[in-house]
This record gives structure tokens, C-alpha cells and sequence, in this order.
């Protein structure tokens, strides 16, 4: 709790002034002013962030937390938990899609054990943080307790700051753990207060017979545990899961050691909701990069006023949307800097309108 | 006009079996089938089109048309018509936005200048393929002779073609020219039958009276000319542009010679909806890269079956946001080649569901 409260504290609004002229000289390139959309507001952002907009992103890490859900027992998922450490064995030795994006990113893939429910070996590139074997089945009690979701936050912001003192200048978001689209669609039920109904999707792939299973349960979950929406740490303990806690703490260290993140679906999208709640200024560092395929993503990003730049019918996780949005921060970075402006380029300020 | 024939004749469709081929094998890959969505219809579609999905881009171009439109004599642009020469020289210095994320995409950037209305000097990087000095005012009489819009068609052929023998496995097509978003809802305006002022948008960023100017010019345009939406020819020479025209022709010889052409917005949609109409097999080579903020372009798309993959609020054209597109052309090839199959992985084909 202390590592917890220590970060909340640090967190500041982004830099006015740093932003102010970063948007003079945006519109002293050679383009109507604000024509490049997105690709200006990411190199204003990083101005409010930084300080400054960075000549470049030297380093870029993508943190990939992985957990088990104990929601699996009522049937929601299409696949058996064993594949959760499966796909760990994959990332270790870069098979999967996670690892190819992150190097078409030029991103160090971060791997992060925070909570499957098996036992893993060493493995190279795997971090040992797990906080519990998985969490506990949301739909008869609560998923974690409160010392857990905390434990779990804390991992996520040791983990960050490492690799923000090692000199990452942008980090990714994404997850493994089956079944976990059911938690990130409780969390959000809690948040919105729109119907279960309305923001639950069929995931990686479940049928409709499933799908009723697993709105089913998240009704009965929300109704069992009674979540306190004002108190994001009760929301997150009692529906949400560990590997979505550890993202959240990504989220506030990156926010309080002022690095932006990128998150990338639904269930980094209910990562990002419970930290903007326990942080309210945090949804100004977080960039969003796709828009997912599951029903709730959209929801989620529009009750943070955040707008996907990706709709690539993506609906895999792992962090693959952040992945590819790393790309469009480094072009954001290089029209900032490479652009002539009106004087360089002999325009007479024509297309300043 | 013998040119542009042959060019027609050539295109074949897409190879059925090595995109079942290419299916399979994305299958196979350790991810719930279809859940990398566009990066997978891109991999499928470059094995339809390659007859395999290449190792990678060897050489990638952005071939950006230059054109002036006799239509700015109506007030439909902000700009005056000197800004068409000043940003080709901007981009034969390397300093507009396209040159920027031409070098992010690693794709060399071929510039055009098919019509511009002004005499330009010899520039590094500029080819010289003037059809005319500008459009007539398509407000007032058709915009071109249609020996003209079959001309700036072959040289749109003739620029592609010695590209892609040179190499190039990849076609981005951009433009500069001010006042072209008017014909292009005019094209637009013939071949959806949509009413004018549903699908004519602010462009650069023009103010209500001149949007007002702008409907009633292309309403005039379309009622003085009656394009025949049956012969696209017709369409093109009456209410089309010079730049457009060239870009239809890059799309045609990359159909017929088997390359990939990445779009860019509003008005590289419209020079793709004439090449859709000259060659309907065109569509299914054709890679939309963003969503444009200008209102019609949504409806080009739909009209060519094409989904965007990239929503940034953009609207400045020259193709910037095809340049974008083409990393994410790069990042599908790469999930193709290097991602595990469920057996490299060990995975016992649990997420095949």
C-alpha cells in the first residue's frame, strides 16, 4: 500500500506550457493546422508528458502480464486454462504474435508471471512476480482480496519503474489469461453502470450458449460481491484479476515517472479504467491504440475520452494494438521533427488559413 | 489509349488457391483464427495477389501526383493555387509531412508533376509528366478532353509500371493539389448517386460560405457536364483531375502487374472508385489505409467494399496516411513468417477451437 499511495502522490497534471509550444511550432509546419489529426495530438501529449517532444523513443518496453481467473469454473472461456501457460512457453521463445509486433516495434518484450495458476519453470525473459495462483471464481465471492489487488498494483509499478530507469521512454500494455475479457467486462459494468448485457462480448471466440454462462456470471458476481464503484480498489479486488491490477500499476507508474502508455484492448481498457479512477489525471498519459472487436472496448475508451487510431477487427490481446500503435508514436515523433516549417520551406504562410 | 487497354487486359483475378493456402497457414499460427484480423486479410490478400505472401517488401514506392483544378475560379478552396508548386518544392526538399512518414514506411517517394497550372523548374526527384497546366472549371464545361484523362491515365501507367520493374512490391499513391477534394466529390457525387451536399466536406478546412460555393459548383459541374455513370472515362474527363486520373492509372498497372496498391483518402478513394469502375476485379487489390475526415470518404469505401484500418483524424492528403498504412502491410507479412504453428509451440491446438 505504501508503494501504492507513494506513486498516487506523485502524479502531476501534464505540462500547459510545454504543450502551448509544442502546438505553436505544430502550426508552423507545412500542413493546415491540425490536418494530421492523432499524429499531432500524441506529439502535444508528449510535450505535456516529457517536457518536451523527444527527438526520439530510445527505448520501448511492452509489459505483458499473465494470470488465471477462477471465473473459468462457470464455463465462460471457449479454452482450458492450461493454455494460459502454453502461450507463456510461446512468448518465452517468441512465437507468438505478441513477440513479432513488439519487434516490428523495436519494443523489448517484458513477460511478467503475476498470477497462472500453475507452476512455472525458469524461463528466459520470464518474470516471477505471481501474487496468487489465479484468482478466486468472481461469481461466489470475491475474485482477490484487498491485500491482493494491492500486491498485484505494486508488482505492476516495480516492474514499470525498472524498466523506466532503464530507460524506456514509451511502454506497452497487454495480457494472458483465459477467461479475463469476463472481470474487465464486470469491472466496466461497475464503472458505466450500463447493463452486462450491453458490454459483454464473446471474447477470444465463445458461442452463444457461452456467452449467456458468461453474462450469467458476471451478473451473479456483481450481485454477490455488491462492488463500491466509488472505491476503484473494492471494484478491482472483488471482479477484476490479478494481471489486470498489474497493468493498472504499469498505468500509475508510468503516469507518476511521467512515461506515456499505450494500452491496447478491452482488458487493458478496464486495466486503464480502474487506474484512472484511483487516479483521475492518468487518463491524460494513456494513449489508446485499437478499437477491439469486443463490445465494451469502445464504451471503455469513451467514458475516458480516449479515441483508438487502429480498427483492425483485432481481438486476440496480448497486447498485439499497442504494439502496432508503438509505430505511430515514433511517426508522431519524426513529423514533429523533420517537418519544414512555413519560413523553412519559403510558403507564405498560406496554408495557415 | 493502346496503353491503357492492354493495361485492362492483363488483370486476372485474385489466385483462389494460394489464398486458401495462405489461410491455412494463418490458421495454423498460435491465435484464435481470424483474431488478427486485418493483419491476416492482408497477408491472405498479398498471397491472392503474389500468388504467395512475400518473405518481405524488398522496395516499397509512394508515388504522389501533383495537379491544379480551373475549379478554384469558383472560391471552393481556402488556398490559393501557388500553394500546388511551393509544396512540390517542399516536397522535392523532403520536408513536407509525406516525405516524413515516406521515410518512417522505408518507402521511397516518387513525385509527379501531371498537371500542375504553374511552369516548375527541374527538381531532384521530380518527374516531369505534364498532360496539361490544370483542369478547365468542370463548373463550367468538362474539366478535360477525354484524350486528355486517357493520357494522364497512361502516364499514371507508365510512372507505376518502371516502379515496380525496378522492384518495388508495394504502391502507396498520395496527391497535392489544390482545390481536388470538389472533383472528387463530383466522382463521388455520379457514381454513388448520393445527393451533393451529403458527400462534400470542408476539405483543408474551408469555412460555411466557401462549403456553400463549393456544393454549388459541383452541382452546376454535374448538371452542364451529365457524366455518363456508365462510362468511367466520361466521368473522369468532365468532373475529374489530372493527379486523379494518374492515380487510377498507378492502381490499374499495379493490378495488372500483380502489386499491391495502398490508398490514401478522399481523393486517392476517388481515383480508386474510377478504377473500379474501368476494372472491377481492381477492388480486391486495392488496401485501404485510413479514414479520412472527409465525409465521402466512408461512402467510397463502402462502395468498393474496402474497410479502413487507421482512424486519425487526418485530412491533409498526399498520402500521408497510406504511408502509414504500409508499416502495417510490413507488420502482417511479419505475423505470416514468424509466428509459431500450434505444433512448433506445443500448443495442443486448443485455441483452433
Amino acid at each position: 500500500m505504501k508503494l501504492l499511495d507513494q506513486t498516487l502522490q506523485r502524479i502531476k497534471p501534464l505540462d500547459a506550457r510545454a504543450m502551448a509550444k509544442a502546438q505553436a511550432h505544430l502550426d508552423e509546419l507545412t500542413k493546415p493546422p491540425g490536418s494530421l489529426g492523432a499524429l499531432e495530438d500524441i506529439a502535444r501529449r508528449l510535450a505535456g508528458i516529457r517536457g518536451e517532444v523527444p527527438r526520439r523513443l530510445s527505448r520501448k518496453a511492452h509489459i505483458l502480464m499473465a494470470g488465471d481467473h477462477g471465473v473459468v469454473a462457470e464455463g465462460v472461456s471457449a479454452f482450458p486454462q492450461e493454455v494460459t501457460p502454453q502461450m507463456v512457453f510461446n512468448f518465452s521463445r517468441g512465437g507468438a504474435a505478441i513477440n513479432v509486433l513488439a519487434r516490428h516495434a523495436s519494443a523489448e518484450l517484458v513477460l511478467v508471471d503475476i498470477g497462472v495458476a500453475s507452476d512455472l519453470p525458469e524461463l528466459p525473459g520470464l518474470l516471477k512476480r505471481k501474487v496468487a495462483p489465479g484468482t478466486a471464481n468472481l461469481a461466489r465471492g470475491p475474485a482477490m482480496t484487498r491485500e491482493q489487488a494491492i500486491a498485484a498494483l505494486e508488482v505492476g509499478i516495480e516492474v514499470a519503474s525498472a524498466k523506466i530507469e532503464a530507460g524506456n521512454e514509451l511502454l506497452g500494455i497487454g495480457e494472458m489469461g483465459i477467461g479475463n475479457t469476463t472481470p474487465s467486462s464486470a469491472i466496466l459494468a461497475v464503472f458505466s453502470g450500463r447493463p452486462v448485457e450491453e458490454i459483454t462480448g464473446r471474447g477470444t471466440g465463445v458461442d452463444a450458449n457461452r456467452l449467456r454462462l458468461k453474462i450469467k456470471a458476471i451478473q451473479q458476481g456483481l450481485a454477490i460481491n455488491n462492488p463500491n464503484p466509488d472505491d476503484p480498489l473494492d471494484v478491482l479486488a472483488k471482479v477484476g484479476g490479478l494481471e489486470i491490477a498489474g497493468m493498472a500499476g504499469v498505468i500509475l507508474a508510468g503516469v507518476a515517472m511521467r512515461v506515456p502508455v499505450i494500452i491496447d484492448g478491452f482488458i487493458s481498457g478496464a486495466a486503464a479504467l480502474v487506474a484512472t479512477r484511483l487516479a483521475p489525471l492518468a487518463g491524460e498519459f494513456i494513449l489508446a491504440s485499437h478499437l477491439s472487436e469486443e463490445p465494451g472496448h469502445a464504451v471503455a475508451l469513451e467514458l475516458m475520452g480516449l479515441k483508438p487510431m487502429l480498427t483492425m477487427q483485432m481481438r486476440l490481446g496480448e497486447g498485439t494494438g499497442a504494439a502496432l500503435g508503438m509505430t505511430l508514436v515514433d511517426a508522431a515523433i519524426m513529423i514533429y521533427h523533420e517537418m519544414a516549417t512555413f519560413s523553412q520551406a519559403g510558403i507564405s504562410g498560406a496554408l495557415k488559413s
